[in-house]
Formats: C-alpha cells, sequence, structure tokens
C-alpha cells in the first residue's frame, strides 16, 4: 500500500534509505509532489521495460487532473516502456502531447494510433545523446524510484537505470520516490557512467562484459531534491509469456545454427556476449541455452527477464549488463528472495553504455531481435502494423542490430492464424535496411543472408523462411518482378504492397 | 607509360621503392602477375572512391582473358568505388560474378542491373569486420598498389588505404604494384591501426581527428609477396564537378542552419569534425566553408576532394582524417606539387577505423551525405532508382549518419527536369530509416526533423523542402493519408508507391 508520508509519519525505519536527515524535511505526499509539475512541462522518468518507473506521483497527478480538470500537456521522456501507472493512467487522462523514445501500453498505443499523442520512436542509444546535447526540448522535472537516496544526495536507482543519469543531471527539479518494496540489497548492482559531449568524449572503458566502470550511485545532490515521496508500490511487469511450439521451434534452429557457427571457427565455444530481445521466441532461446552444451557465457544487453535469470541460476552464463531487470510478477518474487545470489551477476548500467554502438561493436553481440515482418531483399519491419499503425517501437534492436557480430531476426512465419504471411515482397515500414540484417529465423528454416546478394537473399528467404501457404505466391512475385524489372533487387511496384492492401480489404493475404 | 617489367629493367631508380633487394627477385610483368588469378577466386584489392586501386595487374587479366577466352568468374572485393581498369573493363569482360561493397562504374552498374553480377551493398565499415571474422570467402589474391615496399616487406599505400590492410593479412598471396607516378613523399601520410577480433577487441585510442595510431606501412612481409610489377598509371579520378546554381542555394541554407545551431549553443564555434560525402552539393558546402566565419575546422571522413583540399589550403580546416584522396584530375596534380603543405594536414586511416561507429559517435561528427530521394516521414533512399534499379550504393553514409552529432540529408527537390519529385509519399527503398535521418535540406530550405513525430515531420519536410510543384499533392495526399488510416504514420498503401509507378508509365510524377 502506498504510505502518505508527510509530518505524521515515522521515519525511524527510513534511516537505510534517506541518509541525510536534512532530506526528510522533504518528504511529502504524491498529491504534494504532483504540484511540482505544470502544463507545458518536460517530464524524464526513471525506468525501463516496466520496470524501475516512478508510480505514486504520476498516479498522484493523474488523479489530480481528473479531478481538477486542469489543463496539462507533458512531453514525457523515459527509458523504454513504463507500467500502467505512468503510460496507461497519463494516456486516460489525456495529459501526454508527446512521448518518447519507447512505449509498449495499450492505452497509450491506442492514443498514438488515434492521433492525441505524438510519438517519437527513437533508437535507445540516440535519447540520452539528445538530452545532452541540448537537442531535445529541456527536461524540466526528472522523477525518479530510488533504493535510497546517499548522504550526499545521490540516487541508488531500483531495477531500471534506463536514461535517469541524463534526466537528473538535465532537470531543474528532482522528486525521488523511495520504494520500500525494494530490497536495499539492490545497492552495489548499478555503474552509473556518464559520457561527455563531444568534442570531448573519451573511450568508454569496457573490453569484458563483466567490467565495473562507474559509481554505485546515479549523481544529483540533496540541492535538486524537491520532494521525496516514500511508497512501496511494486513494479507490474509483464506477466510471463508461455513459450509455445513455434517459438521452440525458432529457438531450435536458432541454437543448431549457433552450433554450427561455433564448428565452422566463426564463434568461440562460449559464444560472444548475448543480447535478447523479449517475448515468447527469446524466452525459448534462453531456456534452450540452459539446455544445451554451451559454458561460460555472457551477457550484453538492455533486459534480463526470467530467462536470462534462468540463464545465470543454471550458470550457463556467468553474468548478464543490463540496464534493467524486468522479470514476471512470479519471477520478481524469486529474484528478490535470491537477491544475494544475482549481486555479483547483474551490472545495471545506464542505456547510454548498455546500448551503445561503440561497446556493442567492440564487445561483438550475438543480437536476436523480433521482426514484425519480413521481406524477401532483408529488410526488416519492427513497428509498423500494416505501414501505419504503430505497434511498440524500435527499441534498443537497431543499437544491437547494426553492431552485432552476428545479427538475427526472428519471427513466426505466419500471423492471424495464416493470414498473415510474416514475410512478404515488400515490407510496408522499414526499421532495420537490408544492410543491418544478417540472419533470418522463423520456425520453417533459417535464412542465412551475410555475403549475398538481393537476388541470393531472396531465393534464401523464400526458400528457408516463408510458410508452405506462401512460398508459391511469393516465388511467383520473385520471378516475375526478376522478368519486369531491373535486376538489382526486382520489384514490381503496383504489386509490392498488394499483400497488406488484400489483406486490410480481405482479412487475409491468401 | 605503363613499364614493362621483369629481368630486362633498369633496377637502379627502384631503390627507393623496393628496399629489400631480394623483392627484386619477384619483379614481373603485369600479365606475368595476372597468372596468380584463376578462376572462381576472391581478389581484395586496394583502393577506395577511384584512388589508390591497382591498374596495371587488372588491365593485362581482362586483356588475357579476352585473348584466351578463359572461364573466369571472381569475387572482387575493394575499399569502395575503383576506377575503370578494374570495375569498367572487369565488367566488359565478364570476369566479376560479385563485387562488394561499393561502386560507382558505368559498366558494371549495367551489368548489376541486367542481372550478370551479384553486388552486395554495404556499410563501408562492415566489410573489414565481415572479411576478418571469417564471414565472407576469403580472400585469395590481394592486389595492392604501392608507393614503396620496406625493407621488411611492409606496404606504403598511395592515396587510398581502403580495406587494403584486412585483404592483406587474409590472402595468401599478395600482388604489389609500384607505382613511380605517386610521389615518395607520401610516405607518411597513412595511419594503419588494425582490430582484433571480439572478444580480444580494445577501445580505439582517437579522441581527436588529428591522433595518429598506428603504422606508416600496412603489415604483409616479403613473403606473401608473389610478384610486383612496375607501374605509372595514374588513378582515373573523377572529373570536378560543377557547382552548379541548386548547390548554391543548398549550400547556403546548410550554412545558415549551422550558424543558427551555434548561436543556439548547440555545436562549437568551430563545429564539430565534418564528414561529407562527394559531388556537386559537398563540394558547395566545403567552399561555402571556406568563404564563411568559421574556424579551425576539422574533418573525419572517408574521402578529401578537391574542395576538402581547399578548406586546408585556406586554412579554415587544421586536418583531415580520411581513409582517401581523391581529387579531380586538375586537383590530383597540384596536390602532388603541394605534397609538403599536406603532409602534416591529412592522415590517410583504413576505412575500418575512418567509418568506424565507435569513432564517428565519439567525435561527433557533422555528417553530410546525399539522398536520390526522401520520404515525407524522413526515410531516405540512397541507393535504388525506382525500388530497383542500383545507382552506386550505401558507402559510408550509414556509418555516419546514425552515429553522427548531426546528421543532415541533401538533395535537390526535383529531377529530371522537374519531372521526379525527390520528396515523395513513401520511398521505393529505405537505406537510411526515420531513425536516423535528423535534417533534410533541399535548395527550397531546411527541415529539421529532431525531436519531431512522424506527423510532425511530414509537415516540417512539406512545408521547407518540397519543390511548389509537388506541395500540394503531397499535402494533399498526407491529409487524405491522415483521414483515411492509423495516425501513427499516415499512408494510403495502394498511392504510396504511386507517383513512382507514374514516372514508369508516363515519364513524370506531375
Amino acid at each position: 500500500m502506498q504510505k502518505t508520508g508527510g509530518n505524521d509519519m515515522d521515519f525511524s525505519k527510513l534511516d537505510n534509505r534517506i541518509r541525510n536527515k536534512e532530506l526528510f524535511n522533504k518528504v511529502m505526499t504524491a498529491e504534494e509532489a504532483s504540484k511540482f509539475i505544470h502544463d507545458e512541462m518536460v517530464i524524464g522518468v526513471s525506468g525501463f521495460t516496466p520496470s524501475g518507473y516512478p508510480k505514486a506521483v504520476p498516479l498522484a497527478l493523474a488523479e489530480r487532473v481528473k479531478q481538477s480538470g486542469e489543463k496539462m500537456h507533458l512531453a514525457l521522456y523515459s527509458g523504454a516502456s513504463l507500467g500502467p501507472e505512468v503510460d496507461g493512467a497519463w494516456a486516460e487522462a489525456g495529459i501526454i502531447a508527446k512521448r518518447l523514445p519507447y512505449q509498449t501500453n495499450s492505452k497509450l498505443r491506442n492514443s498514438i494510433n488515434e492521433g492525441e499523442v505524438e510519438y517519437l520512436d527513437m533508437h535507445l542509444s540516440h535519447t540520452p545523446q539528445y538530452v545532452s546535447y541540448g537537442i531535445l526540448p529541456k527536461v524540466d522535472v526528472a522523477i525518479v524510484e530510488a533504493v535510497a537516496i546517499t548522504e550526499e544526495g545521490h540516487i541508488i536507482p531500483t531495477m531500471g537505470v534506463g536514461n535517469t543519469p541524463v534526466f537528473v543531471k538535465q532537470a531543474d527539479k528532482v522528486i525521488v520516490e523511495i520504494n520500500t518494496a525494494k530490497p536495499l540489497a539492490l545497492e552495489g548492482m548499478a555503474d552509473i557512467y556518464m559520457l561527455e559531449n563531444p568534442p570531448h568524449r573519451k573511450p568508454i572503458p569496457i573490453t569484458k562484459p563483466d567490467q565495473r566502470i562507474g559509481t554505485t550511485y546515479i549523481p544529483c545532490g540533496n540541492d535538486k531534491i524537491v520532494g521525496i515521496v516514500i511508497t512501496d508500490l511494486q513494479d507490474k511487469t509483464r506477466p510471463l509469456t508461455p513459450v509455445d511450439d513455434i517459438s521452440k521451434k525458432i529457438s531450435a534452429n536458432i541454437l543448431k545454427f549457433l552450433e554450427k557457427e561455433v564448428k565452422l571457427g566463426r564463434l568461440p565455444k562460449n559464444l560472444l556476449p548475448i543480447q535478447s530481445g523479449v517475448g515468447s521466441v527469446a524466452n525459448a532461446v534462453l531456456y534452450g541455452l540452459c539446455d544445451s552444451d554451451f559454458e561460460d557465457l555472457t551477457c550484453y544487453t538492455e533486459v534480463v527477464q526470467d530467462s536470462m535469470l534462468e540463464l545465470l541460476r543454471c550458470k550457463k552464463a556467468k553474468l548478464a549488463s543490463t540496464t534493467s531487470i524486468s522479470p514476471s510478477p512470479e519471477g520478481l518474487v524469486k529474484f528478490e528472495e535470491e537477491i544475494e545470489f544475482f549481486k555479483d551477476k547483474i551490472i545495471l548500467r545506464p542505456q547510454e553504455i548498455s546500448n551503445h554502438p561503440e561497446v556493442a561493436r567492440r564487445l561483438g553481440v550475438i543480437a536476436m531481435n523480433t521482426a514484425l515482418e519480413v521481406d524477401i531483399y532483408g529488410n526488416v519491419n519492427s513497428t509498423h502494423v500494416m505501414g501505419s499503425r504503430m505497434m511498440n517501437g524500435i527499441g534498443g534492436s537497431g543499437d544491437f542490430a547494426r553492431n552485432a557480430y552476428l545479427t538475427i531476426f526472428t519471427t513466426a512465419s505466419t500471423a492471424k492464424n495464416g493470414n498473415i504471411s510474416s514475410i512478404v515482397p515488400m515490407v510496408s515500414h522499414v526499421d532495420h535496411t537490408e544492410h543491418d540484417v544478417m540472419v533470418i529465423v522463423t520456425e520453417q528454416g533459417v535464412a542465412d543472408l551475410r555475403g549475398l546478394s538481393p537476388k541470393e537473399r531472396a531465393l534464401e528467404i523464400i526458400n528457408n523462411c516463408v510458410h508452405p501457404d506462401y512460398k508459391p505466391m511469393l516465388l511467383d512475385y520473385y520471378k516475375r518482378a526478376y522478368e519486369s524489372a531491373y535486376k538489382h533487387t526486382p520489384h514490381i511496384l503496383e504489386e509490392a504492397l498488394s499483400w497488406h492492401i488484400k489483406f486490410m480489404k480481405t482479412g487475409s493475404m491468401k
């Protein structure tokens, strides 16, 4: 239950959480803290993939606006997706004018697709620099969830670091939510390292995923903190995605492919640091690694979910570097019980570091991310349903995909009970170009596009990845395009998007 | 004139060029050297943007095949584009089966678009890793143009480093063309630094464009060298592109924009390291900088042309880091006369370093590259005419664009006497996604897309960059799309590519 805070509170149990006595003067209710937020402001919040985001103050603000009917249009910046207490409640209250860089909330998604919210879908490594470079409108207020505040007023984050460091640095005012439901034992997991702007930027000194290079706290200082709210609201993390049969087949295809790469001497026996997106396939692959012969694995990724915790538990992986820990509700309970086990096995970095091309390319990550649809030449759409409708966003997939040693995109070969082929003549939106996509895996098989020309790719994809229902249709398109067009990337523009159009008209691409 | 080499040559003048006496035994004619090349081989050649590529041996091979009629299908890897002695002569002889990662030759382009050559259009920073990681079929023979060979058998490159270091490292056999037309004074310009493969890769220690971090030679060793050919064939560099009125307007728009960014405190007074593509607009911008108030500029780029040499000459820029010097034929003569002046002002790096995301992002380059077409949501097509026909390739534009502090794409608002609008509802091919494109500049004006949602971008682009002839049509498309579709990225898929289709049918988008 949310504590009310204020002068009537018993502070004796908070000595470990608020380590500078003078800061107790700033403890207030969520409703009081929400008054620092005014119309037209830019709000930067902690959190990344429903984890570590503030809850009490955003809820209080939404409630206040609902009650008062006051005008409130905010720009909301975050690390990545937030829980319903922010994205959901604020979208419902109609107070988000602009949102960046990522979201997964159904209410907010609707507002975006109805044209009520301007949404900026960004590479997650770009957001912190857009902030630091002064390109985006300046953050006025940062709302940050914390385990504790140090004597000096620095912030010990909970389980999602995201962009908190740059937001806190830029904000005039910082509101801290001390979340007593989050164990103090989280302290020490964070490794905060901040980059200077060009031309003063130095190399990021990470050469292995397990290196710590920064501080365990986010620099802030007592003066910036204008309000402290005590809460015990737990993260509303995603429910555990069940691993379905399709995902198991995709996972098996990936593991077989990785084994082959090791045999060919193109990957070390213990692979290279793993980056994995979220969802059923990602879980299937990581669970698959638990049961595999691979050993001494490492992870350099942006989010740790149940399956990656399991990979650490089963000792297949030694370490995970991430910017967020975001297990299922059950997984979260288990994680917090076992926190001493995980403490030296997880490093929580700012997303500027977890997603930085410099580090991703140097370490040579194996990037595994999900595609919405893929075309026969290897372009990937990760974001837009039928070219216009935003699903979630590109997230960090581009940061990793382009800079990976090996980048794999996965998708079931069909969707909507077989009425959509995930492989089409031309994708309706491009998030990852033909230049960035190395391997495509469906439950049908693996298309290894590395070193292939567009025409060679088309045959590799059609032959190995497409569902049998759609294979003759795609082959027919490709052959007719080859006969009728210039032959570098043969297309019949009149038909290139016809599969999508047909689906929108008839409910099926067949 | 091409020297014939062999035992009848006068070696006395070559002591400075071939510094190990034993290597004189390997001097041979181009025709003799061409015999190391067999059917089905992978050939890696020096050179980048018609500069520093081998000429005598490729010509001899093409001639030999023409005479003998022997079967010859080669994979040809390079740094970037090559002169007609390779791409042209080999395409004409029909001996290129696969080509990567970039080309600009009209004969080769035709062969690609007629389906005779499989062309792999790659990010230029990806090629060296694809080679080192063992992903591409291995280089059998490297043919390398050199100023000289050291006592230890290491290679002093001429004016285009490109991928020579990784090709030489991987090849079993190295053929060196000593080009006596290239001044020995070039020695010292190259700075060769090679990366280890993950997981052993270290940070690249460049924090300023003027830092030298490697050797002045490409490591090779006497044993690998199987043939040395003496030649004096000059690079067939591109003729100077005249700066037309449209380019002047685009340049003026860019300079005004940069001045504004400095005033807003978002760029330092001396800007940040400049990366500039090639062609008329690039020249106009760099000449424009010569006449501007900017001072103490630096360049971190992949190719130095006449206009960047002029920027050094006029002392506006202190230094250019590049992988290639590729002036016009007149500019080349002038450059070689003034080589002592330029010697400490140009650093020639491998393209793995000149184009590395790690360095581009750390330095915070200002990237200026050309678009073929742009769409109203900010996606850029750099490569494919009407979706199928390859023009040149993406080159290094993606390496810089995504990692730049500021990335600008330029295009004239129309092409083909106004019958093509360079701004369309949906591009027919995507090389740079909406996530990577910050600023678009045409002769009409500047669209600053940073921080904007897709809808906001559409209005910014239509209002500021589109030619008046097409503005009402695009606005009409956008408005109707907004009414009929999901409103994140409104599209009417039936019409999205209709402008291209109309052009192909009628010769005009109007």
